[in-house]
């Protein structure tokens, strides 16, 4: 069995879609399998005892993480990201399960993720939800069920218990062997980790 | 006169300690002078509008930050950091405006750092001050007066406003150029930015 990278992550997330980029190619290298774990980044924080505002509600650190996530942009080669209008990710992160059970996880999160930060794209709107299912070859219709439907409200909370109960308070988060690593500027220190296992 | 890299500290923060740590070599090797800002963190925090706990008030990521900075003192050849029994860093970050007026800024900062991160010392231990102030060449009681003295108070005031006014909320913030980056993990970005200008 492969050996698994672990990534623990919400749709609302710049900094998790900036780390999704870079995510595959990582683990093509090390020839892990990527675990995506989707999960409630309000919800991860609160349980977590962290009850203090988003980072949207800080105007200065909004317009730096701003400047911040432009720069790493830039770095990875990629265009400026997009504000999406609306930050409500809970039908994007729950399809992850359908993509899930039909073993398309990699390319779903991709495409969800190049939506809503590569183009900036609204994902309440079922328009939005739709497109990307129809685009991995699946039914619009199946697929916007079960964004509403009981399966993924249970894995989604499973997950969101998981998430909490392995310490995770932010996103992205990466695990590999137990090691935890949090944020899209630890990517490296995954790297530096996977590189000294495999010498 | 010399181009200036800002330096927003706070001398609770073990990451702005990790910064120090290499702040020195990075000024020294692009001709910069080093600007050092004291501030006081809890209340930048509520002037940027982030009412929420600490960091060390969120068990899991105290957690984890402690193994980041941990993994950070590796990368940098460092002992591990030794956390200090206190916090409250008033009369330490006020002591900074003695350091300026001697034109010792540099060393009392290496050395008040050292002493609170590298030894775990109490920085509200007056025994602990005087030290430092010792081993910089200057009279104890001098240094302990001024620390709660009108002067340093006024200096304080004004550098927590010129803090909240350049949009500072997180400590180390460096600027460059009016460019700003927010944490020791930015470091590398201001060594790539200050490489790219003096190319």
């Amino acid at each position: 069995m492969k050996k698994q990278l672990e990534f623990f992550f919400d749709f609302m997330s710049p900094f998790a879609y900036l780390a999704e980029t870079q995510l595959s190619a990582l683990a093509d290298r090390f020839g892990l399998e990527i675990r995506y774990v989707p999960l409630d980044l309000p919800v991860a924080k609160l349980a977590a005892g962290n009850n203090g505002p988003s980072n949207r509600q800080v105007p200065a650190k909004l317009r730096y993480l701003t400047a911040d996530m432009q720069r790493w942009a830039k770095r990875y080669n990629l265009p400026p990201l997009v504000f999406p209008s609306n930050f409500a990710s809970e039908r994007a992160n729950r399809g992850l399960f359908f993509a899930i059970d039909k073993g398309q996880q990699r390319d779903y999160v991709h495409q969800m993720f190049q939506a809503v930060w590569g183009r900036g794209e609204d994902m309440t709107d079922e328009a939005v939800l739709r497109r990307v299912a129809e685009g991995l070859g699946w039914s619009g219709d199946e697929f916007l069920a079960y964004t509403v439907g009981e399966d993924s409200a249970r894995r989604f909370a499973e997950a969101n218990k998981e998430t909490h109960d392995r310490g995770v308070f932010g996103v992205p988060t990466m695990f590999v062997d137990g090691e935890m690593w949090w944020g899209n500027d630890r990517l490296q220190f995954v790297e530096e980790y996977l590189a000294s296992q495999s010498s």
